[in-house]
């Protein structure tokens, strides 16, 4: 039986980061990486497919980035934690030193009457399946996509730029609720339906309805849709069989139990990505925040602490961004909302100006970041920004922020650097002025 | 005779954001900027009126910004710091609670032989003189310019866009060198090469020569270089006159003395922007970083800490960035070299990967980050990156470390987000990636 150094079980963002990470970190060269598939998708990269890429051979994760890592293709089925093997279906038996689960999750399925049928489809990342996807999507005319997070409007998009009539049907009052503050849910909707896509909200799907194949959805209200095909797209479900069926805690979330090191109970078991749990960044409690960016994260972390617990998780803060049509929006932290769930006093504020400066440059839109601290400490708990094409950074930058703990004055003195091209004015510069904004808000409450 | 509660002298980046920012935090409704022109230019904007914007009125203040504070076009010659007044050129009168100077800085005009010639133009910032500037170009061939910095390069990229030959002459061995790491400084001379700009480096103008104007000039190593017309971009001075004969000190750099506060040795008198002096966010010294974003900054310090010290400014950093031709750069913090200098032990790193991902998506553009760390503490001193268009908020995103302090460890797992149209892959997210790339050199060099 082999045996090596490190066995990591799942090659999507978390896996393959891992190991990467345990060569660089530990000069590792015994690592296996044991995926279902010889080629896997880069995650994010998913939705854009159908649209800007065109083939799925254009989202392939460069096995490159293994470097001396071992790639071996076939599904693990179990763990023996007390001889430290897994078992994959195939009946091979593999032993490991260290263990890195990296399982990732699985689409949710909801229980909806008809969600059987087999022009559905789901955001599975398996390569022949959305190649499958692929050519079921050139050949429709009409779509329904369940589901108005990053995925379903991601998929919407880009259906639509290929043609189709696309509607969108999200059981909550905005899409993209659960994660952004609601003028920037209303100005993705907005987009969408200028670009001609038809969001349905406050509205859930109760069948989806045909012989055989779908060929409409009825909505809560009674309404009818007709449709070629289904995309569901309401989230996933971490996938923990394995560890599990190992004895391994699992969490309230549903994912794999890890300390801040991201270590299991079995300290030759660590677990990252989508299957391992996470913990709010704010208050500890477990979080489903679950991307790519925070699954590369944990992957560093884990590769980190193999032999020492070295590197510690600080927590999830939640960085998000998308695009739909020019429309770029990004988040980081908390949103109001979530703030005051938490129990927080929040002061908000916001800051609009041309992306560009002087306004007139070519192509400067107008963007605004808005900004959410506690009011006691004086700290940044989130933020948003819409609409350049640079969000995805000025989050980024909102993240640092974060981690950070930098208080309202601090981010007001933040000493950015600005260009005609690339930034906003540094007199209108939109973090600094929306800390700016706080501040005077605090001052004119404590005046009234 | 008339008395305001705040007076600013100068309505340029620093004057506007000091008088914006005096209304928010204190309410003031009464007070004046004095400027010596009605419209004032954005300065950054200055070298994207000849190409891009097409006319200087594209590039003005808004006036707008100025809230409720009074505008008056005049000249202030000096100021009565007992009688706390301000005397103006027309023999007017104004008297001031307090007092801002916002002075700025004038073109730094080397001792050449024929720099006086009509057709030789320095980056003024009045508006007239920037419209004389735009018809002079308009109606010329060659154009030579004298100094390689930001200014330099961005004029020249402007001029050779408009159709006109131009030649950069740089001092030094490379243009930017004094901001930028090495590689930095080559791509931006290969850029401009390949665009048709002639950049001549390690080579001064000894002479302007020509009957009344300027036909050619002369280089040290004997060559001559036909031209139409000279810009000179190759610095600037503190105007600081104003405050001199008001007895106020001047530092090492040549501008007006402050303290943490942007206060000068005069309670009601504080100095912002490229006439005050700045010191370094690293050792405290004095540093001639004159840009309109730290001008804004000081700006806002000062109108908070207008009637008690309240906003400390932390120093400068330092952050740029500009573009040549497609090819974005930028840079926060010190580079290797100066880091260097300051006596630094350092560990230099960089990470490159498609500004986008997978690399496949349209426009995706490699983009390179490097990092600069002290070996010793751990601790980010600075970074450069390019030549995404995101570069801009990239380098702030370094800055964002700097000024926090991070280390090599707390970079490599910042919680970036990451998304295909905005940033690169999650797994080669370049910041990241190279803070990794600096602890695995430490560790490498450990054990050699």
């Amino acid at each position: 039986m082999e045996r090596h150094e490190l066995v990591i079980v799942g090659g999507s963002a978390g896996g393959v980061q891992a190991a990467i990470c345990a060569q660089k970190h530990h000069g590792l060269k015994d690592i296996m990486v044991i995926r279902v598939e010889e080629k896997a998708m880069v995650p994010c990269g998913i939705p854009y497919i159908y649209g800007t890429l065109g083939a799925v051979e254009k989202n392939i994760l460069p096995t490159g980035l293994l470097g001396e890592a071992k790639l071996k293709v076939g599904e693990v089925v179990s763990i023996d934690r007390k001889a430290k093997t897994v078992s994959l279906k195939n009946g091979e038996v593999i032993g490991y030193e260290k263990l890195i689960l990296a399982t990732g999750s699985n689409p949710l399925q909801p229980r909806i009457e008809g969600i059987d049928k087999k022009n559905v489809w789901f955001a599975w990342k398996n390569t022949d399946y959305l190649v499958d996807l692929a050519r079921a999507i050139d050949k429709i005319g009409d779509i329904v996509v369940i589901g108005g997070g990053f995925i379903g409007l991601e998929f919407a998009d880009e259906c639509r730029k290929k043609g189709h009539k696309v509607t969108i049907i999200e059981i909550l009052e905005h899409c993209l609720q659960q994660v952004c503050s609601t003028d920037l849910c209303i100005r993705a909707e907005e987009t969408l339906k200028e670009n001609g896509v038809t969001v349905i909200t406050t509205n859930g799907v109760t069948s989806i309805n045909g012989a055989g194949k779908a060929e409409s959805v009825t909505l809560q209200n009674g309404d009818k849709i007709k449709c070629d095909m289904v995309i569901v797209g309401i989230g996933v479900v971490p996938n923990v069989k394995l560890a599990k069926d190992a004895g391994l805690e699992i969490g309230p979330t549903g994912s794999i139990k890890v300390d801040e090191f991201q270590r299991t109970a079995d300290a030759n078991i660590f677990a990252v990505g989508d299957c391992a749990e996470k913990y709010s960044f704010f208050n500890g409690s477990p979080v489903p925040i679950r991307l790519a960016a925070v699954a590369t994260r944990e992957a560093k972390i884990a590769a980190a602490n193999l032999y020492q617990a070295q590197w510690r998780n600080i927590g999830t803060i939640g960085v998000f961004s998308t695009v739909v049509g020019n429309t770029a929006i990004g988040m980081a932290g908390l949103t109001d909302t979530k703030a005051r769930e938490l129990g927080y006093d929040i002061i908000t504020s916001e800051a609009q100006a041309p992306s560009k400066h002087p306004g007139t440059m070519p192509e400067a839109h107008p963007m605004k970041v808005k900004l959410v601290f506690d009011r006691r400490s004086g700290k940044i708990l989130g933020g948003c920004a819409c609409c350049a094409q640079t969000v995805g950074e000025v989050v980024n930058i909102i993240a640092a922020a974060i981690v950070n703990e930098m208080t309202m004055e601090q981010v007001a003195m933040f000493p950015m650097g600005t260009h005609p091209w690339l930034t906003a004015s540094p007199l209108v510069y939109q973090i600094t002025d929306a800390a700016s904004n706080a501040i005077h808000k605090v001052k004119d409450l404590a005046r009234a």
